[in-house]
């Protein structure tokens, strides 16, 4: 049996980690990709669970290897997804999520485009603001850029197959579990799964 | 706000008759479509229940004005689902069941090609023949013929989006929900229930 591969994106104060984490604490079909990074490790992360920590060099090499579903750099460090170990994941039959925005989006749809994409959407921009001041004692002009970030990366919500609105965190996390649920009774995933019952039936 | 279209196909003795009316029990937002049909309405049939019972007559000019989804002739009556009445469900927001075969569907798809599509399949053969032996007194004879029936309708499960098992009644009700729940999620059908708050988080 294999499973399929997710994207899941949102702006920051959407409420994705919290979701995405819950929904794996829910269902041990369902993983989380460890993307692969050269910052450095930061106190108590861990090589393997937080990223795959790597050199500069061996990122450059991957990416020349055709080794990434995609990679970006952030302020000089490199971010990535390994095509190998989401490959993996999906043959031990694990559902796998990437947790990515927009622009990783786009270049893991051009390499597999049976990928099911999930936007995060919070309720208001009032909302969202109160999330992101809440997070700290931030100047407002800090807060601004970020909801600048937010509203950039949510004009791309209409690139997604399946829309989830965090009005309600309860209400999100099941929302976001049937489309889980819907997507291992779609035909190609459960003819693959149940091949000789079918067959059977058919008198084959 | 607009509903979706779903087709629920299935050979007799899977099971999709007590399915789909026990999913419409759980879910006012989903409803089952009435059929219309020219053969005489039987004792405690309601029209417009049961089926819209309509003179042949009728019947034949409805086709001619291409005002069925589908139709078909069966030992000399008409049945059809009538294109008004399903879109005057779908206008008023609620999902539509079409339980129709797959010729039915069939045709749906080619004049509706978004309808979500779902089959639902018996666990196996020998449930199956236990299933259909379990109605009443009927000879082998009719049995087989039923079996055989049977085998040709799940010939085609492989033109559906969905397949459903219906090993256990519960487990197959709350799979067949999800698809319900997940298809709430398209992007297509949140971008239309949601337009003003989306519009409102990208500042337009």
């Amino acid at each position: 049996m294999s499973g399929s591969l997710y994207i899941v994106s949102a702006p920051s104060g959407a409420g994705k980690t919290s979701l995405v984490s819950k929904l794996i604490e829910q269902d041990t079909h369902i993983m989380v990709s460890v993307s692969s990074t050269t910052r450095p490790k930061r106190d108590g992360e861990e090589d393997g669970v937080n990223y795959h920590f790597l050199e500069t060099e061996t990122f450059l090499e991957k990416i020349e290897h055709g080794d990434f579903l995609e990679h970006a750099e952030v302020f000089g460090n490199f971010y990535g997804t390994s095509k190998s170990s989401v490959e993996a994941q999906l043959n031990a039959g694990k559902d796998v999520i990437l947790e990515i925005d927009w622009q990783g989006a786009q270049q893991v749809r051009k390499l597999m485009p049976e990928a099911t994409s999930i936007f995060i959407l919070p309720p208001s921009l009032e909302e969202l603001q109160r999330r992101l001041n809440n997070r700290g004692t931030d100047s407002a002009e800090v807060i601004e850029k970020r909801m600048n970030e937010a509203v950039s990366e949510m004009s791309h919500y209409d690139e997604y197959d399946y829309i989830v609105i965090n009005y309600n965190f309860e209400k999100a996390l099941e929302e976001l579990h049937s489309i889980f649920k819907a997507g291992r009774l779609r035909r190609e995933v459960q003819s693959k799964a149940h091949k000789n019952m079918i067959a059977g039936l058919l008198g084959e």
